[in-house]
């Protein structure tokens, strides 16, 4: 079987997330975290950058990384019938979802919420990084937002909750627990982007979410 | 026919390279770096982030940023044969190609090179940034370096020449073309990156990658 090697952060969760919604015939090694594991040769042999989450399968030769690579991996090979995301017999939002699956990747995760957490667990604060990180949060939410506005279905893709969903959604929540009462905090988020924050909670509500996203161990 | 947005940067040159050795057929709107034109009324309407490059199709009610889902579309569509890159008809590689993809997208380019670019830029001096950036290129180069010693083809993935190649050529040239001598500079590095070095010289040397690669207006 699959083994899924994945912690407690926005990153690990998404894949997480979505074995559990499907069910899918994936062992999972869970982290706690922080952990160690990541850096030992074991884990360095199946992921050569040391981060998680890592999703292996021997009898298909795959050792794969980057999480919204492994929803698409995931989706692909276990939702066959396109529940929770959008087939290519669907070109137009297939595309659209790759697109927001790479924004989510670089823009938000990488880019605005790595550095936020990278500074406030070294404790180092740098206004001219924290203007940026707040500035670059800022436009994704308003694109978010506005393209809630359009979809008008409460979900970010099309009409129905997808990995683009799992993606932005586990990525707030860690924004939540990570930034929350530090300078990288969002004021008034829920009067700024009302859309989003009842898109956010559409996204605790389905079932099986909120367990995965409190699982510590 | 489809246009492509894009303009003389790490991300926006990766389809501009694409687009050239399909010979695709997709109209080029230039912009002339830097420009003001991406956060314009016009522009914002067919990508609401306010980054380039962007494709549209109207044909197809298609508006899709985010240079590495641009390199995926356009080859799926315009690569039939899989020339540039892996279809899925090789599972194992084509599942490879989309991790390093996102890898590439995400950790390289967004968390390491625009974090770097941005301080560069602003003339910002953070030894913190800078020491973090500088272990994360360090990481990113190890791994292309083990890697290029796996596949032992001069390709980063398999034994040809693909859009993963595109898009980590594309950006270590974006970074030897704004961090050359700054505090983000990487010191010594054909020496302690031959396999990556030789391979860069490759990516140079395919027919009309230096052309775009020089094209500024």
């Amino acid at each position: 079987m699959p083994t899924l090697y994945a912690g407690p952060t926005g990153n690990g969760r998404k894949p997480l997330i979505l074995v559990k919604l499907l069910n899918a015939p994936i062992d999972i090694h869970f982290f706690t975290w922080p952990t160690k594991e990541i850096k030992q040769d074991w884990y360095l042999n199946l992921n050569p950058n040391g981060t998680q989450p890592t999703l292996v399968d021997d009898s298909k030769h795959l050792k794969l990384f980057e999480s919204n690579a492994l929803l698409e991996y995931i989706a692909t090979t276990y939702d066959k019938e396109g529940k929770y995301y959008y087939k290519e017999n669907e070109p137009e939002l297939y595309w659209e979802q790759k697109t927001w699956l790479y924004y989510q990747s670089a823009q938000f995760a990488a880019f605005n919420l790595a550095r936020a957490i990278i500074s406030v667990n070294a404790n180092h604060v740098d206004k001219f990084t924290e203007n940026e990180i707040l500035e670059g949060f800022k436009i994704i939410y308003e694109v978010l937002e506005n393209q809630l506005k359009k979809t008008n279905s409460g979900w970010l893709i099309g009409n129905k909750f997808t990995i683009v969903d799992i993606a932005f959604g586990a990525g707030n929540h860690r924004r939540l627990e990570k930034l929350t009462g530090t300078g990288y905090e969002i004021k008034d988020f829920d009067a700024l982007y009302p859309n989003v924050a009842k898109w956010y909670n559409n996204f605790l509500s389905v079932d099986g979410v909120e367990e995965v996203l409190n699982r510590k161990s």
